[in-house]
């Protein structure tokens, strides 16, 4: 154990292996041993400590090694002139601190650590015998170490590591500070979590503060008795909430670039994926190998090559999403309109309920079945980077999860035209199942931590005899060990927790703007629901998980133009709602109301589509920033390329093959 | 008169001075002397003509005197290793050729001719006196030649000349070559005319090459007779078509960033505006100067001030859309709508013909006066670049337009479902006025240039007495004089003559798309139309009128939007014909044939919106040669730019300073 004595090293990352057995061996051959005197040669920190199961090894990198690794790695970081450079660990001083003052956030620290980890090596000439409770094993040449131990089980697991002062203080000023209302420290989660999270908090924030206007709205319609004017206010209603959605839509856009411009993050608009900030997952265009490797093809070869390759890609992507839709389309809807009908038609309770459990297990069942097929049909696509994937999988996914939530809806509403049905089914789905997500939310994490705890007394105590007291778990490694991670429902490697978080989000503005007109007070109650949402979500990542691995994003991606299409869903379903509701005798016939009803649909889509050409989405001050920067450092090094590139020939054609 | 020995230099920019008197007077003082000296000592080879009226002064720049200009002016040109770096004389061999082997396009050799005509000051110490036939006047201290000379309207017209060998190589293998269908040698096109001529020649190509599919299928509708079938056949026609014109406009965009590509031209995506191409108007963000000023202002000042002058920009814009909109809803279409209506409701012929005649001419006046209207409303509106401003004159008076063209089409097809009448002007304006546009757009400049020369020899008749035979007008300078100009018919200094070509174009896609369904062989008439539109332009273009004035850009702008509002017009209005299609008997019932009209429109809709998100607007070859580029580059200048910016603290200074 070996501390530095100058600097306050924090130990950022945990490894999980077996517990040393009492009597002492031969430590050279001993596995961990090895391990650990390979991490402090690379520069680690390493701390042992031993848990009631297992030993952990906590690590911690000073500045040095970190930026060694930066180095190696050929990060691109903020400079103070804008540009993003090859970090160099001599020229430190050129490149932008972060907010909280460290060099490095805590995504390229994670990242760091991951390829410090990862690259110990056997650099000796030939395999070397490890061992570990007996059994013994080789490390062969050129093998990564971590990569051999984890594939004999020695290493069980790698985690981040909680910083426990900043968690505290984080837990004091964010998840446990009700007053602040919709009011978040962002700059400090961002420092902590990284900044996919805290994209996820700024637009939880936003979209809570915003939606306490039509909360407000809805209130009114509500409380105020209108008499004759109702069905003259609801369309003034129905027209305000699809203006304050499509605002709010693009003023989220700005207020996402202005904060990615403030933590210093490149944030390239369109397909610039080269200026891109990279990050665990580098997003490099992937390009089939044999298009690289021919470099002397000529040029006409190359861009055919390309073509070829972009249009199978094209067509491979068309038709998984051709398979999704159809499979949703001809499987989903069926079944769901059959449980739709079934649960209007039966009047017996008891039996209502035994067909919604049974629809209920059934529906999990499906959406881990859609899950794994879309995964396996995203592998087969070509994206550009992590993200494209991901977002592919949010669609693809979110599908999904749509006809699940909305069709049993849609059938009350637009079908059988039962308002009252439809209420009772929105109040039931905003009121009672978001109270109990967010309870559940928190609370099944708290009791799978527990039981694990529980289990792991029992299993001590029948091992050892009854004799010893209550075990206590001592060090904090092993008790975060023993929290659930932060992962997706639909358990897959692209997503973590905030997909469900996006997604529930996403359900309830996809409920509360279709059936706006038929509900108006359901904004009020998503309202309350969000403020609550915030505080909850934030001790549920402080408290009641490990520490989520950090990853990088610039947008909210997929789910902004989710919520995008629900507004335009909403315009279609809200106008045929107001069609039922003003022609209760089904006379079905096109009158001034109906026709005023579908242009004003028509102007509504076109206020949609064409707001956003209105509003830019990147702020006045941010685009100066960046366009005078940029452009005054292509000034600055004009003069030194030019000499690079005319003078030697040489760097000239190294460029020609390199590129 | 001194011609360069080694280098045929081609001139390419005439001055238009008056013509000289026999008697020689003082050399020194003569205005046209010293001009005549000072671009000899800039550079220039000059070469003076006499012709029957003026005296004409050609200019030729070599290379050499061309790169100094470039260097002056900063210009950015695209290199080896495919970033834009500052031009250098002594680095050319790093800067990439034009298709045509020459280092400058003639873009930028405009620019430099420009910047050099313009840019002779007098810098001797006190003012000079100059003399043009009789007449003094001061050439002041550091007053620009030209301008001064302008002013005194000694200096009539300065316009770029024909280059006789390349005209007549165009005219033969481009203008006069009809056996090539919609080929067309873009490249030549573009090295002889710009960007800007070269984009509309390659949009009108390939949108004539695209219309021979809905024109055979129209076609096939005419000819056909399907008997019950009919009424649906036409929906199946009106989707194909909607799909094609969705296709079409995504492919476009394709083919523009790859025939950009091939420019080598920097094409950049969105807000992107550092890196486009900045030409003839220098496209630089326009901030205003008190936020230039302050750079002592801590940042948040400068945000606010930067958010508050956007936010006013913002503000005026949408006053001056408002403006326009309701000026064209609440004026000129109760105008064009009672004109429509007179039109149907008098019997008499002659009064018809009266009519049409009082229309035509006040419109022609609300059109001039709707330009101007407009100017003086972009005036007082902030726009990023030129490209932009003139986009937004696009837009209105393509507002202006829309309503003349298409209302009168309107009222006949919606509201009288009149299809008898709406067929007959659909042939009336697709035949016969475009017919009739194509022979004007010849000939009127013919016969403008033809009036000059005839009214020319007039007055040297009168003058002399008709002793003299038939005066022949030999310099090939004089002659373009006289050609007119290639400018807008609205007569606006942000336009030239394409936009004509444009708007002629946009109406007729929109009559074609939006009456689709009504009149399906007007896509044969299109595209037979298009075909020889290509000729007629290229040949308006080399021999009717003036060489124009090259113009730099990307894209085809806003005609491109307009394109896309047309398609989704269509949409709606196609949708309308059918539903009254079917509804022969005026029942106006929602019956599943409506609904599934609805239906349609409404996935139309989608995938209109939806399609652009499929196919991605930049190849991948493109992309590909662009990003690697462009990260190969970023590594190679990354160490030189760390130690500026952490060695040098002055220059890190420096650049905040400026930055």
């Amino acid at each position: 154990m070996k501390v530095h004595p100058e600097e306050q090293a924090i130990f950022e990352v945990c490894l999980v292996v077996p517990k040393r057995k009492t009597e002492e061996e031969c430590v050279t051959y001993d596995c961990l041993e090895v391990l650990e005197n390979a991490f402090q040669k690379v520069g680690f920190i390493v701390e042992r400590i031993d848990g009631v199961t297992d030993e952990f090894m906590k690590l911690a990198a000073p500045l040095e090694t970190l930026g060694k690794a930066a180095a190696r790695l050929q990060m691109k970081k903020r400079t103070h002139i804008g540009m993003d450079l090859l970090f160099e660990l001599d020229q430190v001083k050129a490149f932008v601190r972060q907010p909280d003052g460290s060099l490095f956030s805590w995504c390229e620290r994670f990242r760091c650590y991951h390829h410090l980890i990862y690259g110990i090596v056997n650099e000796n000439q030939s395999a070397v015998t490890l061992k570990c409770e007996e059994e013994e094993f080789q490390w062969n040449v050129g093998e990564s170490l971590i990569r051999t131990l984890e594939s004999k089980k020695i290493v069980k697991q790698i985690f981040p590591l909680h910083d426990e002062i900043r968690r505290k203080k984080l837990l004091g000023n964010w998840a446990l500070n009700w007053w602040e209302f919709t009011g978040q420290p962002l700059d400090e989660v961002y420092s902590y979590f990284g900044t996919k999270v805290a994209l996820y908090f700024a637009f939880l924030g936003m979209y809570t503060r915003w939606l306490l206007f039509p909360a407000a709205l809805g209130l009114i319609l509500q409380l105020v008795e209108f008499g004759s004017l109702r069905l003259l206010v609801l369309p003034i209603f129905f027209v305000s909430i699809i203006v304050w959605a499509v605002m709010f839509s693009q003023f989220w856009r700005r207020k996402n670039s202005a904060l990615v411009a403030r933590w210093q993050i490149n944030y390239a608009f369109g397909g610039d994926s080269s200026f891109r900030f990279s990050g665990v997952e580098c997003g490099s265009l992937q390009i089939p190998v044999e298009l690289i490797k021919n470099q002397e093809m000529d040029k006409t070869k190359e861009k055919e090559a390309f073509q070829r390759f972009e249009w199978f890609g094209c067509l491979r992507r068309f038709r998984n999403d051709a398979i999704v839709i159809l499979s949703i389309i001809c499987l989903q809807l069926p079944f769901e309109l059959a449980y739709a009908h079934c649960y209007e038609v039966i009047q017996s309770d008891v039996i209502k309920f035994g067909l919604t459990v049974l629809y209920l297990f059934s529906i999990q069942y499906f959406t881990r079945l859609g899950a794994k097929i879309s995964m396996k049909l995203i592998n087969c696509e070509n994206y550009e980077n992590n993200e494209k994937r991901a977002d592919s999988l949010v669609y693809k996914i979110f599908g999904l999860y749509f006809m699940q939530s909305y069709i049993g809806v849609f059938y009350h509403a637009l079908l059988h035209r039962n308002f009252a049905t439809l209420r009772q089914v929105l109040i039931q789905r905003l009121l009672i199942s978001e109270v109990l997500e967010n309870l559940l939310e928190n609370s099944v994490p708290y009791l799978k931590y527990s039981y694990r705890k529980y289990k792991i007394r029992s299993n001590k105590r029948r091992e050892k005899g009854s004799s010893q007291g209550r075990i206590q778990f001592t060090s904090r490694a092993e008790k975060e060990y023993l929290k659930p991670s932060y992962s997706a429902s639909i358990g897959v490697e692209l997503e973590d927790g905030l997909f469900d978080d996006y997604l529930e989000l996403a359900l309830q503005f996809g409920m509360i703007m279709m059936f706006a007109c038929a509900f108006p007070l359901a904004f009020a109650f998503a309202a309350l629901n969000n403020i609550t949402e915030i505080r909850t979500d934030a001790l549920k990542l402080l408290a009641m998980h490990k520490r989520p691995f950090p990853r990088a994003a610039t947008t909210i991606g997929a789910w902004l133009n989710i919520f995008q299409f629900l507004i335009v869903m909403s315009i279609c379903t809200n106008c045929a709602l107001l069609v039922w509701l003003y022609d209760q005798e089904g006379k079905w016939k096109i009158e001034p109301g109906l026709a005023a009803i579908l242009v004003m649909e028509h102007v509504l889509l076109l206020v949609k589509f064409g707001f956003s050409r209105l509003v830019p989405e990147e702020p006045a001050w941010v685009k100066a920033n960046r366009v005078q920067k940029a452009s005054q450092v292509q000034d600055i090094c004009s003069k030194q390329l030019l000499r690079t590139i005319s003078g030697g020939e040489k760097t000239l054609n190294y460029v020609k093959k390199t590129v």
